[in-house]
């Protein structure tokens, strides 16, 4: 993609309003423009970020047993809510359509389940899980935080439906191990967290939290690091809390990435998601539900591999929006070698992975840039490195020749 | 995929509220499920459909020259609205949410326009456009079509900004190339058509009308059947109409899949997207905007390639589902044997458009579903076609060593 075809910019002053690290630098960078508070239009940049996770995300769920992608309304009757008591406790959140009994999906337990009992009534087609990427809507009091807390943003849920507990058990540690895989893929160290399961379900959730001094959930590590509790369920006079931190206590900052829940039939008694057992009776099937916030990790990752006095990101591989950033400096280059350069890296797997700075800047603007955009590959081309037959890779000099070699 | 393990199943007995072909269709074959009027469920054979429509559309509009795939907010501001004089306009088909002065996004000119104006202010940087691939919701009054009217829909909508009329004609012309790709691609014939640009604009609006009973709009014919008015832009009377016609008044019903409208500074002169020119005074940047109905699209080829009678649909092989259906009859075939068969066909390039009939059904149902799935290639294993070493293709036996030459 040449740079000057690139719909937006990257911009140097940015609104006061904005004080989060990460929609400071995605601002500054040209990934997101704010509408309004917790509600920002994807950019070109943060756009291919998105769709680059949403293709990790459902790398790993495709490999889940009996798990289908779908799209469901956002648009949402007040009606199921009711049935299932939460009504009430959403209200704050939840944004209502005026005039309609109709509020916006700020999740999707009741109509996933609801769906659920449209399709299935006999233990013979069971279990089965069903996910979606959509936009979801929560009135949220507090947006000050960027791509961490939208009123508007997007996110992967997954609900499962099982027959028995021993299933339900398994198919959730496989999605904890399917999580596992998608944080590390998209570069974060997402620690494990026992959480609070709330009121409804004698289980605890469990969150996938990466620490970051901005974070808004405090967690107490272990002292290995890999495992953590929330604070919410921490009593430091507990026994299993004490065995756990080994008398070591680490409580950091951190960002929750994504959860698991498992609720058994408080969907599914209330929405008569029933199926038939072996023996004839009908019971209710238990649930599960999954969430990953997608514009949510955008936003980590830039908490994460930002650095806010320098102006720059330096993105994980698996989702800068650009794999390469190809700068060119000085305007007597030949195009016949430019294009010669840049056919050769078209070349590559990675063709449409190249950022191509073509515009009439100085090379002190076009780094700038490029720091901000953060890119993790830089070449940089000029009559410098021309005279020696060679590019500037990440600042080191390779021959055109090896160019290949060094990027495969 | 096997089919055991797909979410939803097709549906015989379906609400007589449903009405129309698309709905009728989808409904039966599991495609989709209706939450309520206009609101639907894209279970996964749906969902498979708008990504590959996606998919195609997004390669045709990214040879576009200086076009960027970005995602605005669903949320807008009525005040942007207020500015451009459409809020009255508009307020009957918005859905406004509660308590807010914002709306859910029925269309974008104005937050396209308004996030142009936040980058964009030197002809330098000239000409640019933006698309995007989103949900869109409208208040429609009758939602009775299935997929051919939603209140909730996907859509595809891309805005252009130039600076000259030779340019935005040019552009306009391109993106009119682009969508007969699109239509042609998808399996649609469709037809240029010249409508009223409504009564901001001294152009005329053009749309893509296909042919099919169950269109809402009507249309007139040329001889070759290629182009088209649509009638509200009629008088039968006009000389310019007559020599279209040449005579031969050919009035069809039609449904309209797509549509291209040229505004100029209708948006871009309240909302103040503006750009100096060579001499340094700010003009206003002329603008036009494009649309595709992704979920209309799928009603429209349902419609198409539908046939309620037989309760079959017959697929185009770019936009099913899976391409193939390999359906297998009997359970005294060796597990072995299927392996081998579908580990051959597995190989093919098609890998994950097979879908695999596993299911423990008679024939009779397997084929009644496999008919309301429609997958353009259906493979037909069973104790018959073995000992022969075969099986079936589309009605005709094919030797097992043969199978791969024929699907490539």
């Amino acid at each position: 993609m040449k740079q000057s075809q690139l719909f937006g910019s990257t911009r140097r002053d940015i609104s006061k309003e904005e004080v989060s690290k990460n929609a400071i630098l995605l601002t500054r960078g040209g990934y997101i423009d704010k509408e309004m508070a917790g509600v920002y239009t994807l950019l070109p940049l943060a756009f291919r970020m998105a769709e680059k996770i949403k293709n990790i995300i459902r790398e790993e769920l495709n490999k889940l047993p009996h798990t289908s992608e779908v799209l469901m309304p956002v648009m949402q009757p007040h009606q199921l809510w009711e049935a299932t008591g939460r009504r009430e406790i959403i209200k704050d959140v939840m944004y209502d359509i005026k005039d309609e009994s109709v509020g916006l999906g700020p999740t999707h337990e009741e109509v996933a389940t609801e769906l659920f009992s449209h399709f299935y009534n006999s233990y013979k087609q069971m279990p089965v899980a069903i996910y979606q990427m959509q936009t979801k809507f929560r009135n949220e009091p507090r947006a000050k935080s960027g791509l961490l807390r939208g009123r508007e943003f997007m996110m992967k849920d997954l609900y499962s439906f099982h027959l028995t507990d021993e299933d339900i058990a398994d198919y959730y540690l496989q999605v904890k191990d399917a999580y596992m895989r998608i944080f590390a893929r998209v570069g974060l160290n997402a620690i494990y967290t026992d959480a609070s399961g709330g009121v409804f379900t004698k289980y605890r959730s469990h969150e996938f939290q990466v620490l970051a001094e901005s974070g808004e959930d405090e967690i107490y590590l272990n002292q290995l690091g890999d495992r953590a509790w929330n604070k919410e369920l921490v009593n430091e006079n507990d026994p299993e809390f004490l065995q756990f931190c080994e008398g070591v206590i680490d409580k950091r900052s951190a960002i929750e990435v994504g959860n698991i829940f498992r609720f058994d039939n408080k969907y599914s008694a209330p929405l008569n998601a029933a199926v038939t057992n072996k023996s004839g009776e009908r019971i209710d099937v238990l649930g599960a539900s999954y969430g990953i916030g997608i514009t949510r990790l955008i936003g980590t990752i830039a908490e994460v591999y930002g650095d806010i006095e320098k102006s720059k990101i330096n993105w994980p591989k698996s989702v800068a929006p650009y794999k390469i950033h190809l700068i060119e400096l000085g305007q007597d280059l030949g195009q016949d070698m430019y294009n010669e350069i840049v056919g050769a890296i078209h070349e590559l797997p990675a063709a449409s992975d190249i950022l191509y700075d073509d515009r009439d800047e100085s090379a002190g603007t076009k780094f700038a840039d490029a720091d901000l955009i953060g890119a993790p590959m830089r070449i940089i081309i000029s009559s410098r490195t021309l005279e020696r037959e060679s590019v500037e890779l990440n600042g080191g000099l390779v021959k055109l020749t090896d160019l290949k070699n060094k990027l495969t």
